[in-house]
């Protein structure tokens, strides 16, 4: 390509809601422009990039065996409503009526419309396992767009759906697309992790979230030192550690005058947050009441709390007023000593001792509290969010918390969706037997911006070379000027062509300096440049998009250098 | 690929609105499911034709200097407001609203979003000519959707849009787009044909259609017996013929009681329907009444009517009741002489004389009827529908009538749409130019259903090489039993995946004639089979899809054999 005929619409100025680097060097560089809210087009220069992460997850979905399809964008509102996801899903969901009124949602995800596809088409346990996958534009009508296409509103997926006899063939598929996943990503060029995920409104049983790791990530990932273990925050399992010692202090009730927190607590009796126990109250699913014992300097993770039998899910705070009410006690004086209503502990209050907790008296707590001796020790579990520093979940070195992108997302649904629309298939025994199905997802137009995230400088994006736009920039110096090296400029435009190296050779009638900031900023990985100056040696200027200086090489060895530079 | 890993699923049964045979045989060959109304999900086998469509599409598009876009298939309701088309598209336009209750359209097509692209993009006449395109799945809320992919609601267009500073540069990308588009269906291997057409909704200056052939097709076409030209019927020029011969009858007034019609006439004065004249009143644009005479036999051409000055568009007829009270007459008895108002000729009439008409008195009509002595001769115009056996438009041969099915379009937009949204780049003058248009499109899910409407037989489909989803099936007979079968058949089938042959093996545990019904079903050109009966003499037996017989050929060279036949 030349950059006469090809457009490089680069400009100096980005809107002001665009808060993070790939959104401001995706509109800099023209890869994108907006429509509406959320709404991009892709610029012929956009388009190749996407199209180059389309193709390396085309070839890898095609290896792992699973089948290409195509499902319609508009989908209808019966088969949302077979599983309950039409009124369940939420605003994001945006729906529509055609002519005649029938209602239909623009499919933000095909659980529904694969199920159907796969109950008409599968019948025998003989046909499975089979895994069907589709690239295809979705739609969220996200309450508030931004970040340029890492938020947007139409976003490419590729959304893949496997059935399967039984839970162990499930696993077997999930284990392939986590090969076939890390493929794609090595393949990418990407910094990633795997990270154990919950499976959130999608439901099932067990998942995993591909990260492209950038400092600007929405997502905090919590990291063994040790180890290859990476989580979601919510996730990360605590242990409990030691057991408890033997108490060392005596029991006793302090004054702790209009203490209202744990920090209060701590600089009236001069004691580390982390020798007093907290006492948060939350509602148990029938609406009675039910205490948490955390460590001072520890915060309660809702998701896990959530998730424990009895507790009420999404979990629900007690009032203060409430808590006057049920408890007669204020609630910076609450804790676990004879509190009428069941006590839970966290696990790191296993290990402690001569702690210090509220004494259900107003203006009161106790000191030297220590289980057994002053209340009863019945057991402890995991409530806490992990922090930087508690040993690793796998039992591998500590934690430590990095961002991260959500970039993709294996799933074991389960038979959630194919109950829930009888999809079965009979079984060796001749029995209808209901399907197990995993789903696997990559965000493609979101993987653009988070290599974006993950390399640039200020001049500019850095492409891994296989996603670049075009590989080589071949930029003349005075091309409308100089016959010699508008002769040789060609001529290698040409050789290059000829070898499938993808080439866009500057032949603008623009400032050099003006060519060599274009070509930065979109980041093309390698530059040879053209002048008179370095032709009088026989040299051409080579420079690496990453590298701090240019080399000179000889003209004669200019093709196979840049052919030995793409093959690295 | 291995018919046990790809699923073939055919099936005898189709659903009763299936009324054309595309639509059956996609069904019966089990390359599209129906999700809802207007709606289908592209299976594995489907989406393999649909993909070499897009390759052959894309390739030529790119050769063509286009370059490729993605808009969003969601378009805010406020650019179609600037051009008008938000309330002048109809129904057919699918709306909806986000969260925040603004307006959009799913996008039909897009020359509203490419139009505000290129206005932001383009700003001199440096950057022109440009053109961009896009391949994208596109919405059109069909009434009654049916046909299948033929008149689905969803369905896959390239689209493209050109941008030009002036008239004669657009041409010249027209004539591009027209060597392009020769170029892909010839590459597709249809049999088309390139039709003048009418640009219809879309509005603008100059159009081609290019129809597949087939019998079945919705659109008649009229072509040439000499030349090239093609043409819709609404479209056909129709020529004056030589001059009208000097008066041989004199001019009467006979009886022609209770006559109504041209054939009650021609039956009561038992001449020929031609001989007479007929003449029918339509509105001027102001509302009064203009007289439209045409051969008895002939039928006017409302497009050519509704486009002729002075006529309203489209054609108001006027009702019997206004006839006589405006004229005085019966609708049965009018004719030119005398009529008190004005009267048009179609070109037919220009050769009459002796002819008969109405006497503009109820029963009676004028025979022996001549220009200049009986009425004044005013000129003739094209008012009429051409006939097979016309002389053809363009002088050469005459006309026939064909049919075919629309797939592609190309048209000179001129300046509507970059008026309405002020698309302007400075000229070599330094002045704002609005920029004209083209834009062309072809529908590629139709091409598909079109491919297979001009080209099946009793047995199934019967695919260009090009568009097929597998080259060559390879029937080994007792795969599962006879160790020599399958030995070779493995042989064979690595031996043509090494050569880059997309070869369909067939190791299913079925009937030979199921398998044989299956591929020929959907399509695939070439056929092996290897069975132990053929291997006594060292042969296996081939079969074109066409072929009425299979023949044997040697093992050693069927290698060979098929690389030879996939390069005719």
């Amino acid at each position: 390509m030349k950059t006469s005929h090809f457009p490089l619409s680069t400009t100096k100025e980005f809107p002001k809601d665009a808060e993070i680097i790939s959104h401001q060097l995706m509109i800099k560089s023209g890869m994108i422009r907006r429509l509406a809210s959320g709404l991009y087009t892709w610029s012929p220069l956009g388009l190749r990039v996407l199209h180059k992460v389309e193709n390396v997850v085309r070839e890898e979905m095609d290896k792992s065996g699973s089948l290409e399809v195509l499902m319609p964008s508009v989908i209808p509102a019966e088969l949302w409503k077979e599983t309950g996801r039409w009124d369940q899903f939420g605003k994001q969901l945006l729906t529509l009526k055609d002519r005649h009124e029938n209602d239909y949602c623009l499919g933000p995800t095909h659980e529904e419309a694969i199920t159907d596809f796969a109950r008409q088409e599968l019948k025998s346990y003989r046909q499975l396992p089979i895994s069907f996958y589709q690239i295809q534009w979705k739609f969220r009508d996200e309450i508030r767009p931004r970040f340029g296409v890492m938020r947007s509103r139409e976003f490419l997926m590729k959304d893949a759906y496997s059935f399967h006899i039984d839970a162990a063939s499930l696993e077997a598929e999930y284990q392939n697309m986590y090969r076939t996943y890390s493929a794609i990503f090595d393949r990418l060029q990407l910094e990633y992790r795997a990270v154990l995920a919950d499976s959130g409104a999608i439901g099932g049983d067990r998942s995993q979230e591909f990260h492209v790791l950038a400092d600007s990530g929405e997502d905090a990932i919590v990291i063994s030192t040790e180890s290859t273990y990476a989580a979601n925050i919510e996730r990360a399992e605590t242990h409990a550690g030691t057991k408890y010692a033997a108490p060392q202090q005596a029991f006793e009730k302090v004054a702790t005058p209009n203490a209202r927190t744990v920090e209060d607590v701590a600089k009236q009796l001069n004691v580390p947050i982390a020798k007093i126990t907290k006492t948060l109250i939350v509602h148990a699913e029938d609406g009675s009441l039910i205490a948490i014992c955390l460590r001072g300097d520890h915060s309660l993770n809702e998701v896990k709390a959530g998730n424990f039998k009895g507790i009420a899910n999404p979990v629900v705070f007690a009032s203060d007023a409430e808590i006057v009410e049920k408890l007669g006690v204020s609630p910076g004086s609450i804790g676990p000593v004879n509190l009428p209503i069941p006590v839970l502990f966290d696990h790191a209050l296993y290990s402690e001792s001569d702690f210090i907790c509220g004494a259900n008296e107003n203006g009161f707590h106790y000191v030297g509290v220590n289980f057994e001796r002053d209340l009863p020790f019945t057991g402890t579990h995991d409530f806490r969010n992990i922090e930087e520093g508690d040993i690793s979940p796998d039992g591998q070195g500590t934690v430590k918390f990095i961002r991260g992108i959500e970039v993709g997302h294996i799933f074991q649904l389960g038979n959630k969706y194919s109950t829930a629309m009888n999809a079965s298939v009979v079984n060796e025994n001749g029995e209808q037997t209901i399907m197990e199905m995993g789903c696997y997802g990559i965000g493609m137009t979101r993987i653009v911006a988070a290599a974006i995230e993950q390399s640039h400088d200020e001049k500019g994006i850095i492409w891994p070379d296989v996603m670049a736009p075009f590989k080589l920039s071949l930029i003349p110096m005075n091309y409308h000027k100089s016959e010699v090296v508008k002769e040789l400029a060609d001529k290698l435009y040409k050789e290059f062509l000829a070898l499938g190296v993808e080439v866009l050779l500057e032949d603008r009638d623009i400032r050099p300096g003006n060519a060599f900031n274009d070509h930065e900023l979109i980041g093309i990985p390698h530059r040879l440049v053209i002048g008179e100056r370095g032709l009088k040696n026989n040299e051409l200027e080579y420079k690496g998009r990453k590298d701090a200086e240019s080399s000179f090489i000889p003209v004669d060895s200019a093709v196979e250098f840049i052919m030995n530079q793409l093959k690295k």
